[in-house]
């Protein structure tokens, strides 16, 4: 039984959540193109820091650079806006999330702890010089500042800009389900920063094989729902992502940082507090409406990379390069 | 690009590898049947503690009993056969294959270390009657014993006669493939004991739901391959085969025990030495050959799970209870 | 800051925590030994599959076959006994805690899922004839039925009765402590099944070597506390057990199967429900109990060690073999 | 049996590997001083991307904010210097590294592949304006620049300028073992940059609480040896920290960062290649040596951190505040 999408196929359906994008490009010379961006996914309105969420995450193939994970594993709670770039942009991306952050809240670093930046990437340099430091700490600052509930522009945008998926154009996707059980429903969205495969790999798609020396390439997976799961059930629904990746036609190659990330909106935490407790209430595990959650992950994982595709415009390159929209 | 299929097409395609099935079957009452079995899945032909092979794994979803990963995990090696059998039956396998490794191997718990036994499980009491004690432990001796390298009988045979896979009769299933580049060229076998999903979910045939009360169902999967592959590499396979379970359809249910288990033939490393190091020679991570092994494991496992479905015949078990041949 | 030790400083502090020992000893010819024992912790009074409480573990050194830590691991939930017999008994101990619950639970298997059973284990082979199959499922079934909240008998008794640690004679130790933050106290208990290191090894006395050659031995450790945690806090509990073997002096070498698990008697979650959601009241990970219960680990997994040295006897074993009582 | 000491007593007794420190000091205001830095740890000589060397990590405790472990623990490979720096300045670090490495090896990010980088953290905000960007990229440039064979300079440098350990001053220790079995011997080291504890919980001195609003703090600590060992192996040095942590009183707090890496300088991987398959040999498991590396790991760590106070220097950092070099 096929799930029912969410109001805009987003994951901005998810209440609170907001995303943003700022896109870099500009032809230097010949060989030089800047063709990459930042986005920025919010999981609510309110500071960060002081109003964590719950959050989980998966490494389904560890050949990338994300930063940000160790704490969130141990913790289970994310406190920064989650960051999507290029390969090489983690250190400045890291380095504007920060800086806004501190900006916001003063008692980063001072009178309290410190705070863990999440930064996910992947290797855009087919089409984007990568050696060029193009992406500047202020991108980030900005693409968290742009972030709004809107629906998700899609596809060469943002951290997508510069991205290749099965051999054609990809980048930004996202889709959205509703899980139902009698009077209780739940939300669940993903955004996926699509950059791999190849065109004779698709699943959804009859495509021939090219030449095309891209990279194994890589895919950064957000999920954000409402239902109120806790950080271990964060951690399952990540890995569920592998399933959504496999109907896809992936094989997670060797070269590929495919990393899923998963929060959610149910319940924050307070930084501070005056209580000894805090108290959770979260699905249960064999409830019904888990596993419609684990097959919305599936679906939305699979359906965003389609839509990444699908939104993605033909787009040249450093050294003339040029990969072209997929005929989807 | 697909992949040849080995001689057989069969996980026993890997020279040394052998496979045996104990089945179990009676009627004992209206409202008991032994409906369940026994796999034993052999490395090679020699003495197993003595000469171990090189293995990995990945827990793709956890509600599962399988024994043995901890030291799988620690040591990187195997020094037991596999076994399969049912939920309950995993301490008279253990116990079987214990007293099997005892009895051909003297120096165990005297002389020398213990060993690790690896058994793994699904649940198959929709058809077994699960509480009814029917395995012992020299059923799995007998398993063993029966091992040979033949192409291995499909369906409801061995562990597999009791499973139910995406509504219809499960169990056994086993395919293979060929990876080449220039003069090199390995092969890559895997077996699975089916045991999941509902019928609606399958995107390999177009099944309507039907009302059927099992429970969400397991898997165990079994990688064997000769390609020179250390550990770190093997549980990088057994990680792809939560894309090839997305490609029939899975959505890994909660109370679902998802487990992958790879092991080379390729090298043997020795009890006993006489040197301070060991020498292993393995295939490089970024090789064309390792995305093909990637490859290979989704396509496997996708056709071992059907072939379970297409050989398993029609069976009736506990409270007359039947379970259909799938219309394959 | 030293924490204030418990009533008994004993694992049964713990409101509801059983403990349930039987001991094998009988020499049957100057070769053959039985040496050797069952223990089994209980959560608390009620069925322990229809009222769940919340678990976790941490592997410190992985070579041991502990049963059950993948489940525990996925769901956060124990719903078993905790049974503790040597490295050649976890098959028939398995299964006579499965026959124990499957009588006093008649759903298991039946109308309801499966149980996972955790069982682990130490190579007391030094002392005991471990191919000699002298522990059986009924052995566990009355180290279950035997459990009591009395203080826990130490030394060498149960699953510690062949138990070799420093080179003199080890097995089950205890400890506890309070840990208090102005009117809120918690307690958390430690049972240790000790089995490793060498005489010149340890930090707690100054012991010359001496020659023996018993294998590298490992250590089970069981954490139970009152105090609200969850299951990712409870392996946070479980790691911190690594500096409390540290501190007496262990290596955590590479033979030793070193596992650690803790559970929380603060809430159970039953099996059957009438509700979508779970609520928990778990402590802050930021509130200095937190750090108080990481110390009290500490300190309680060195002590508990120390005791089993204090309490045990010295026991003559296989062919002859004597492992003398500590001088402490 | 106590192990005997390397040459210098220093992470460099390994042969090839550097050390290169730049420290920060500067008052800025009444309430603003700079007082942190950066250290780099280089495995050999050449360039470090074309030539990579086997490591491993352990998260014993993952309250911080380490880059690079999630490809580490992929592939096993190192292939950048490890830097060391204050928690906010991770970005910073993270691109001059990155820096560094693209200036020296073109292909990067251009005709191959991207590279990880890897930096560990501890938060120095007691004595340093951590929220003032002091730490630019060229210090780490610089540092690297700066890393050479000799004996490393100890205590408040580098990264540790700013750290605090038992209330005392803290900041860069170092050790080394010999481990030798007949005409084969192996050395191994640690460097730490210390940052935890109070001064109560010292089990190495006998030192009185003091009142410090110091945060729990966290500890980096990296292993260089010439033993063949591959990841795996590494890996289980790595969580032997842990012991060595418990040996100087750690209870390893909730807000700690306590990330332990390991690297073997014994053979190097080269990024391109001419053959399909790369040839270790490394030390076996069950050698005896094994259990001397353990042993060695867990002393080198616990005189590590003691050096660190002893070499230390009383420092005075912002607002004024003084951390005092301990009596030892």
């Amino acid at each position: 039984m096929k799930l029912k999408k969410g109001k805009n196929n987003c994951i901005t359906d998810i209440r609170g959540v907001q995303v943003g994008h700022i896109s870099l490009y500009e032809k230097l010379d010949n060989k030089t193109t800047i063709c990459t961006g930042v986005t920025a996914i919010l999981p609510h309105h309110n500071n960060l820091f002081r109003h964590k969420v719950h959050a989980g995450s998966a490494v389904l193939n560890g050949f990338g650079k994300t930063t940000g994970l160790i704490q969130v594993n141990e913790l289970g709670l994310l406190e920064s806006p989650i960051m999507l770039t290029n390969t090489f942009s983690v250190g400045a991306v890291w380095q504007g999330a920060l800086d806004y952050m501190l900006g916001t809240t003063e008692e980063i670093g001072d009178t309290t702890s410190s705070i863990n930046i999440v930064v996910g990437e992947c290797n855009d340099s087919y089409l984007n010089t990568a050696r060029y430091p193009s992406v500047k700490p202020e991108h980030a600052i900005k693409a968290i500042e742009l972030a709004c509930p809107s629906p998700v522009v899609e596809g060469a945008v943002g951290a997508g800009k510069g991205m290749v998926c099965f051999g054609y154009k990809g980048g930004i996707g996202t889709a959205s389900r509703i899980v139902k059980h009698e009077s209780t429903s739940y939300q669940i969205g993903c955004l996926v920063l699509s950059n791999f495969g190849k065109r004779e790999d698709a699943l959804f798609a009859d495509w021939g094989p090219i030449k095309q020396d891209t990279p194994d390439g890589s895919i950064m997976i957000i999920l954000a729902t409402d239902a109120p799961l806790q950080e271990r059930q964060l951690q399952r629904l990540s890995k569920r992502c592998a399933a959504g990746l496999g109907r896809t036609g992936s094989h997670l190659d060797n070269g590929s940082g495919d990393i899923a990330f998963a929060f959610s909106t149910a319940t924050t935490v307070s930084h501070t507090w005056k209580q000894i407790t805090h108290t959770i209430d979260f699905l249960r595990d064999d409830h019904p409406l888990m596993n419609q959650l684990f097959q919305a992950v599936v679906e939305i994982v699979e359906e965003s990379i389609i839509r990444s595709l699908q939104m993605a415009e033909t787009t040249v390159g450093r050294m003339g390069r040029i990969v072209e929209k997929a005929p989807l």
